[in-house]
């Protein structure tokens, strides 16, 4: 370890630092966690970031979702993660200025103390940790590591996440099935089986739901379907319907339409009321701010673009927001913040 | 074992019966189970019923699901509560004429022949086994053993299922938080938390069940509301709120009474959609049949009554629907059920 990581507030006056020295981003979800090694360039600001970014190593493992897996599995894998991206990259731990954990889960200052513990147990003192919860990184992904606008995600589960300029925080949604996420790919699947089983009971209209999502799952009969929720509780085996979903509102399966067309107003419910508390906006209500669009609900689809109907629909109230679709991996995004943190702590030594 | 009990088609020509046989009901449902033991009257309608029913024995198990608990142990539950209620009404299992078996999780005919196949080991072939899903047995409960009308169920989940003169069946909602049973007590809880969540994050208005439901969980911010539907996916526990929802609705919160009276729409549906079906209320809509209410939901509020709030809604499409709360328990229904399919086949033999 070199002596220059020795002293926990050292940081290089001029922002820069040695050649060799990097920064690990993470991205922990549900089913995997994703770790990059990115070196750490004398930068000033995000400006004059180079383009593609340098990216010396990425290594995947399974989960790190402490709900999940528990808390010494958890920490295992991230070891793993991180180890693997270093030793891809040819460096190692002593080289490591600034870690940034995007981790789904992280919803209290409590969850956000016990990884930090967790990750001060793997770097000394002076490495800078940054444990966030994983739409920061996403946002990030989008923004290129400025920490200005909303985020929305819409995969399996979905959230609306935001950053003011002077630094309030806010986020709606992203609090899962039970609490109502029905913008999220489990919550438009959910509403389309539940179509099929009061289309079958006589409750509701005939759709054209039923066979496309019996074929899907081999079933004969609407009546399976309890036995087939039951047996798997998992929300990703219902999300995957989605794109059964968005083909028969293509097809003009009305109540598949109505489906997409409620959860286009949730998903831009969440975000207006993120950039609502946040003034995003302005007090003119025009204000310029991105909006990151992330997740496999928002990808462009042919027919019906969920994503698109979205941006429409955020437009109609604020016509500074512009959507931006990420070119880079979320764990890449929390790589951008690392840098991002340390350059403002670059400056305010410079400064001071 | 007696004789008379090994030959298996025997059944007594006058539909009478030996003094000391009896007859097992039981009521499996998710959290527990119970039998009841009664004898075998020299019946021949239920019209002739003693009021109030003998009951030789009662016994109470744990659940005998067998989704929840597996096949092994729901069958040694069953066995068990049998056996039990047997020896406490000083019986034995050569007096068990029949058996009838109501249980929640029979959704489709291969459950009912794999519940009948643990039966018959336990009981020689001479005995009458019926295995129906538990929503069979609480229409019995309310109508004496009579296999007409409908019977909505509303407690943590809900069901309406029901029966017509001409022996046809059908059921509606009864699939379980996925798949929209909006009217159960877990519905209607959902609803009320997601509530807490949307005012809270800038999505809906403010509600009383915020202060209300945070007070009940003993939560200081609905932030951990999160955190509190993870901890434990158990539907009972969320449903478990109902009563706060309704003393809201009461105290004149309209978020609350908005989505109790969503719940009464659900539930009306649900026993609509079965009325139709079999067309209950006849040609011209006034025909009279019963509608047995059972479940917490159901039961009768100081101001908001749900039940009652269902029944008028169910009256204003079908005059002759009349309503039933049941004065025995479904263990009871099984029974009668039991006793109804027995004379059934008694008449059958005295007339051929």
């Amino acid at each position: 370890m070199k002596n220059s990581h020795l002293n926990g507030d050292e940081v290089h006056e001029n922002g820069g630092c040695d050649n060799d020295d990097v920064v690990l981003g993470v991205d922990g979800g549900t089913t995997s966690t994703v770790c990059v090694c990115v070196p750490l360039l004398p930068l000033i600001s995000n400006q004059n970031l180079p383009n593609p970014l340098p990216i010396l190593a990425r290594a995947v493992a399974g989960s790190s979702n402490h709900n999940s897996v528990g808390e010494s599995a958890s920490k295992d894998t991230l070891e793993k993660v991180m180890s693997e991206a270093l030793s891809k990259s040819g460096s190692n731990w002593s080289a490591v200025r600034a870690v940034c954990l995007g981790v789904s889960g992280v919803n209290h200052p409590t969850d956000q103390e016990r990884i930090l513990h967790w990750l001060r147990e793997i770097f000394p003192s002076h490495v800078k940790l940054y444990v966030h919860n994983d739409a920061l990184a996403a946002l990030a992904s989008g923004t290129m590591g400025k920490l200005h606008g909303c985020v929305l995600i819409a995969g399996t589960g979905s959230i609306s996440y935001g950053f003011s300029k002077d630094g309030r925080e806010a986020r709606a949604a992203g609090a899962g099935p039970v609490l109502g996420d029905w913008g999220s790919g489990y919550g438009i699947a959910a509403q389309a089986l539940t179509a099929v089983v009061r289309a079958h009971d006589g409750r509701g209209p005939q759709t054209a739901l039923t066979d496309r999502i019996l074929k899907a799952l081999s079933l004969s009969s609407p009546d399976e379907l309890i036995g087939w929720t039951y047996a798997d509780p998992s929300w990703a085996r219902i999300a995957a319907l989605v794109p059964d979903v968005v083909s028969c509102a293509e097809s003009g399966d009305q109540i598949a339409h109505k489906i997409l067309v409620d959860a286009v107003q949730e998903l831009a419910l969440s975000v207006k009321a993120v950039v609502q508390r946040l003034s995003l906006c302005g007090a003119d209500g025009n204000d310029s701010f991105p909006v990151v669009m992330v997740g496999g609900v928002l990808e462009a689809n042919k027919g019906w673009d969920i994503g698109k109907e979205v941006i429409n629909c955020i437009h109609k109230h604020y016509p500074g927001a512009y959507p931006i679709r990420p070119e880079v991996e979320p764990a890449v995004g929390a790589a951008l913040l690392a840098w991002n943190f340390l350059m403002k702590e670059s400056e305010r030594h410079h400064n001071s």
